[in-house]
């Protein structure tokens, strides 16, 4: 057995490769004030960077002559990583706490449309012992046409949801110049799939101290999701929650496809807790309620779930809406499946 | 109101049409033995085709000048399709029954190794109650340096085993030129999910008096495992167990993305039994419990699992094989959450 | 041959449709103000809604009882469509036409790092004749401690780029407080693949007299791509040049799929001109040759290509970049080509 | 600099990894015959493992404790490989060359339908100067309703064809019963993208000596078109024809995605000539025209494209397929480009 030390990347290199060629890498390396580690196998030429691998990040290494491939060490998220904090984090919400034993649901319309009927499915909502109310103000519609959300009207409808039932709200920012507006009614700011990766929008809300739930983007990998968490956590915010909602794939049978097993990957990965969006994943709401015991059974830690007291008069995603009376059949459905897996709900 | 008649395909006509377009498509419509019906909106022209679809989805009519889009009306499968048979198919595999209340567990190695290997696998799964025992003889590997199963002999130990704890055997066919080998042995064909398009081997199956366990292809949709179902239902054997294991896209965390919405998708299209495989959707044992969980939570009928007694020196699929003793301890969890949806396991 | 009028929607009832819920949705639909077309087939009932589709795509009809699915007749989108203006636009950017025969290369460092590097780069992309510069100011990093780009810095040394060379600025917007800045520099507004669904984005560039490029999202289909040019244009902004810059994919041997059958796709569609991003879509600069070739002879009338005078030490994007040799070799290897297909370049 | 030996593999440990467990994983890789060589890093150790790697592709070693990635060194495929062989493949049949300066052209029906359309359209065919014929006689059809060829009528229709043009045959073999049929009459035998992993079928055409056109799977990525090539390459046919056809993704604008860059990304791995089917890749015959451009000018040695007499009588594809006065124009417009980028046609 040969020790030694390699600390930050390791680079293969080509069978081709010529001596020149590695005199440059190994040159090109040390002279970014990293140690050089080199293995010369009978089939391959292997060398191992030592020292900081952030130097190496940045620089197109894989493309040098001679290079075939290039492997960093590290993972490129350090604060959500499980290996930054080994404990779950449990973020409490006036009093709610998320990350726990305790499952919690949120709730509630798409968009608010009009105050009556928020506060009747809000108050049918809570009847069941949900904690957490969700309703857009602001709405990304694909259609410029489609309706836009009631912007501020909304978020007092939300409020005054908020005062009847006790519920906090959940709700989206689309824009940073509505930041200080959805903070003064939020007690949890959602930013939406299609806005994962704007990461301005992610620093805004790493600066303020509010619970975030950020939702994974329709194509992007877990390590994406991650390092969108950590835009957030290194402005200074660590209050994130995650939340699945389905992912493009070539299947059309459902609007996305719902990746469960991201729940036991995440968990390894970070400490942060994770949410299911069992509505936009399946798109249609007779399919709702397997994915929801499914999200349960796989080790949520809430779920995120679109009722509406009319769906077929709702204003955007009636089609994947609950009625309340289905909702609260579902809501004792799930929690039969939690105490199954040793939870509560 | 306005009241007619359209019975096959409708037609969307582009808004550039022109009239000798229009004429000649009518033409061809009704030269095929189909009524036309015309609808001329302000902004669309629609054609109604009525008689025998599946005259028309053997025609390119789709590439017809002036035409935009085609709608069949009638879904491309019938014998499996749940307007064809609206309860459940319940399959009787030697007095194990698959579809019913009971969730079936198909448990076992990846591939017969040796004999000592699966009889000790094999008794070891069949003391938690399991009924159905899974193991390769045959097995498709990416490397052509890879071991390719025993055969024969495979098929032998399987016997052997089954000899000793009464489990039923479940085995893949993979070449035509095996179908009376694979026949003498197993009590269920298992048909992979690489040749869920091998149209030819399908329909051999089709043709014997067999149980067969199709596994959806990688990247295929839920239709087309359908229509794969379809072909051996229209060679007469309709003991047709549909497998989810997972769909290919780009997160590469795990080895597949387990695809749980197409239980209930499946179960609203078809009347077949549908079982899950998350040791090859997740890949990574450490992440089968958590699948498995929500596959139960979510409707399956069965569940079909990797289980080798020594996985370290698996020579196939060691790293999303259990142990025995993890399986036992799944097998509790799943049947808790069984009872928790109102079935037994 | 039946003649009638349909005229918005199109809605295939199930097999097993009651007649109480065929009369629910025929209520729907007339309590809408539209009118009802009834088709009674032997297999299948259709319903032809007739009068203004918008009113029916925001109303979840897919998810009421007894309704198979929906075929809405018209395109969502409208100002942008092949059926609005028959004619391609032809964008004039300062006397630069992006649209016409003549091919546009738009060329640069994905990010300015620099005056030096920049203006060494722009100097030698000039002296080939390329008319457009491409180059970051404000760039969108997967990792928050990646670079971030020189903000006014940057765009004041594109700005002395421009003067020593005539070229014409493309570079990108990210957030709507820099909205005003960008507008002061840049003759063409990037909006990112990552911002392509940031609908409010979308409408602030939609409300300047200034041509806007517009990605294609990772994981967006040419439908959607075309429903946020919709919202660009809907404020009144008509100078769109859309832009394929590959796709997301499960294969990982090139950073994502480039779709160039894009191009006639979006020309059939639209008519707005089309610039493919060989560089983003490949990730690496010896596959760049390649792609920008295909792009020319499938018809692109622009590309995009990142170009560094030291790739090395670029501080974002260097693997795929190529040095301004490369990149003066490969514009006369695309002349040819432009040529051979009946264009200039 | 330090200097020593990794021959194997690169084994990345957890940072939370045990003494206990560091001490199991060496000790398991010295039993199969592998020195070790660690590395003790700052923040994580890693295991270069040195001997045969082929040993420890077999081995679980992922799912040790401990471990948190596992990277091998070598490629999995060796004879296909442009390590193994410098020099271009290029492919003889019969006078015919692939894979050289010239780019060659396969055009003919999807399907094989009557004797007379596929003289009349070979006839047309011919006179471009096409020197290679394709032509279904075994089709593997989504529905087993559909149009499932004529079998060896069809193959002597192909015959007769080859008789009167002098065109090369290029057909498909679906199941391994046919294989000597298919040699009797093929020029070069077609493994279709449904088939890639019919491992057992590529052994088959692996064992003969006739050139073997093989298409990439709709969702295999290029390493596993790779390492099918090498199943039919182990058992000593060489002569190996790579055909891409696009892949299944998100996008429904088109039948497939046609990954071009996998022509560059190929050429770099492998030595095989690479063909494109643009027909089955855009499923549209409006849509060829511009994919068999991009290919021409991205590197492909061949094309092989859908041609019908009579497109809207075809019983297959009839909507992807040319009629023949339109493919000798894109012959000619093909001619110009394979110019443009130094080659004939």
């Amino acid at each position: 057995m040969i020790r030694s030390e390699v600390d930050a990347m390791i680079i293969v290199l080509k069978k081709s490769v010529t001596d020149e060629e590695k005199k440059n890498l190994i040159e090109r390396i040390e002279s970014l004030g990293l140690s050089v580690h080199l293995s010369e196998g009978k089939e391959r030429t292997i060398i191992g960077a030592i020292g900081d691998e952030s130097i190496l990040q940045e620089k197109p290494i894989t493309s040098m002559p001679g290079v075939e491939t290039v492997m960093p060490i590290l993972k490129p998220y350090k604060l959500v990583s499980r290996e930054f904090q080994k404990e779950d984090t449990i973020i409490d919400v006036n009093g709610v706490k998320i990350g726990g034993n305790k499952i919690q649901m949120i709730a509630g319309p798409c968009s608010v449309e009009s105050q009556e009927s928020l506060t009747e499915t809000a108050i049918e909502v809570a009847k069941t012992g949900t904690l957490l109310m969700r309703g857009g103000a602001f709405k990304p519609r694909t259609s410029p046409y489609s309706f836009q959300g009631l912007g501020e009207t909304g978020l007092k409808y939300l409020r005054e949801a908020k005062e009847k039932t006790g519920m906090m709200i959940v709700t989206e920012l689309m824009d940073p110049r509505d930041l200080d507006l959805i903070c003064e009614y939020a007690d949890i700011i959602q930013i939406g799939a299609r806005n994962m990766s704007n990461f301005r929008l992610l620093k805004d809300v790493g600066g303020v101290d509010k619970p975030v739930l950020l939702k994974r983007g329709l194509s992007a990998t877990i390590k994406e999701l991650l390092m969108s968490a950590e835009y957030i956590a290194s402005e200074g915010n660590r209050k994130i929650i995650l939340c699945e909602r389905g992912i493009r794939t070539f299947e059309t049978a459902t609007r996305n496809t719902l990746d469960l097993s991201a729940i036991p990957v995440l968990k390894e990965l970070c400490h942060l807790p994770v949410v299911i969006d069992p509505s936009h994943a399946v798109g249609r709401w007779d399919l709702v309620a397997s994915s929801s015991k499914a999200a349960v059974a796989a080790g949520a830690d809430g779920l995120m779930i679109e009722v509406h007291n009319d769906p077929q008069n709702a204003l955007c995603d009636g089609s994947q809406s609950l009625r309340p009376s289905k909702y609260a059949e579902l809501y004792t459905q799930l929690q039969t499946i939690a105490q199954a897996v040793g939870r509560s709900l």
